[in-house]
């Protein structure tokens, strides 16, 4: 791999459960380079201080529900797995999306989460 | 106040920094009776276990920026304060929210964040 | 007026309360000519069997509700009214929308729903 | 079934086209118990006087549309059924969300309900 | 093919790379008649002067990427190649609507593209 | 100005009429300063080739109206501008979204278009 990575390249391949190579690697073989180069870009909003990553999961999750978005929320959920959130917490995330983001996408999201986790 | 409030009043209470009875009151103002008693329903979901209001508040701010309700986000934004939450953590929710609802909805909820921060 | 409208224009007038050629002023005011006139183009929607105008009323304010257009929920807020709907019915229609878009987008548009209503 | 439910299960049954019992658990097995009891303590809100069921059917299906969610519309869709409207109204709400929710949202829809239907 | 088109007809064929009458018959067995027939109707704001055909598709697939409504991208990313725009002009429409719309509907967008593109 | 801006700055101050610290300026006063150079580090996708500066106005614009952010659609109708499209081109954009966005989505668009071009 010789591509210069960005700062932050780090906090995607931890998203995905990879070094940040392996994470540009696959992310170019699903979007191309360009675009897998633009979310590499975004890791290092993931580096920030202020909230932990656990917690940055969490409102991933949270937007991710409520836009509807359930491909990318798969990557997220395991994601927020690998920063330390439990299944239990992710869910309790997904159930409060009931309130804010209405019943429909909150239960597609759940039949995602349980698919993902395989319960 | 002779209204019997649902279990989880106090949890709509503790957002707006009032008693229950107040937040009712308050809410069936600005609502109507029955619209405000839906929302008092809510509440027992921010008793749950699982996450702490402080993280609860910043699910329900990332779901209301990337809907793009600004009225409801400043109810939530105060109600984040109420949590415990710090203001430099609430702008961190919101920033991150670039990333997955688009710049527009993260720089008009900045906007909303520093008029009700005063900032 | 000497444009001619298309058929349905009618049914635009009557969400306004309007004959079809002042909605089409108004609306020409409001948007210019040519977006006024595909307004009018969309009035044969309305003019379709199989609902009637007052449950049109209530499925077009669903999804304004839904979509979080309150200037234009004004508009059809009013329509419904103008269709022979009570008041009681479309806050009902709204405070069902707390199930399916929302608390924030529901309590948003029964603030709407109030001052239009002027209750 | 030992499991209480709250007021208003019997409507997530009758959109179901089952018991309360039956609905909560067929829910449960998709969601987990937890959303599911959130799912059947939306029920009450169906139970409201000021729409029937038949209306309450439409304004559900135009905001699913206007939200996109599909696989959610797939039960409202039987539920309309259930709830006594007929498939040529319910593709007509599906029709008139064209205006609001733009062709893309309609016609996904359209082909949602064609298939649900058989047509 | 008996049924009258209505003034725009064409431009909707040529999105599909069909005559008006095949976009009709195709759209019909998608749709049912009575839907084909609105989306023909729309066909008219494709024929206005002002943008590019080109143009108009880049604009058309902004929107479907920020609704995040997938299927009928796809038919508009094959609209745009007979529109004469290119596959590197698309997927850097769909790139830029990182910026707006956020990473999550670009990159389910962009694999969409990619998918239809043979990439 | 000792703030180093990253490359791309000058594409975020050509959108406002700016130039790059000009518009870091104002969009910290606006934003604070974490979420201004945040903006400032979109401005590279701005510079990438495949698009002319008014092609991607009018994606950003048709994304701005599909997601009703009507603040942010304000700085890109003037950015639209300054990028050499005109008014009547925009206004076609934004007409266009009527198909994709709904109705309303796409006249309280053009109402903000024509109160920021004074027509």
């Amino acid at each position: 791999m010789t591509q210069d990575l960005p700062p932050g390249a780090d906090a995607i391949g931890r998203i995905m459960g990879k070094t940040a190579d392996e994470a540009f690697a696959t992310l170019s073989d699903m979007y191309g380079p360009d675009m897998a180069m633009e979310v590499m870009n975004i890791g290092h909003i993931w580096e920030r201080p202020g909230l932990t990553r656990r917690e940055r999961s969490f409102v991933a999750i949270a937007a991710l529900v409520a836009m509807g978005t359930k491909d990318r929320l798969r990557i997220h959920l395991q994601g927020a797995l690998n920063h330390g959130a439990t299944r239990e917490e992710i869910e309790e995330v997904i159930l409060t999306m009931m309130i804010y983001a209405g019943h429909a996408r909150a239960t597609e999201a759940i039949e995602v989460a349980r698919d993902v986790f395989g319960t």
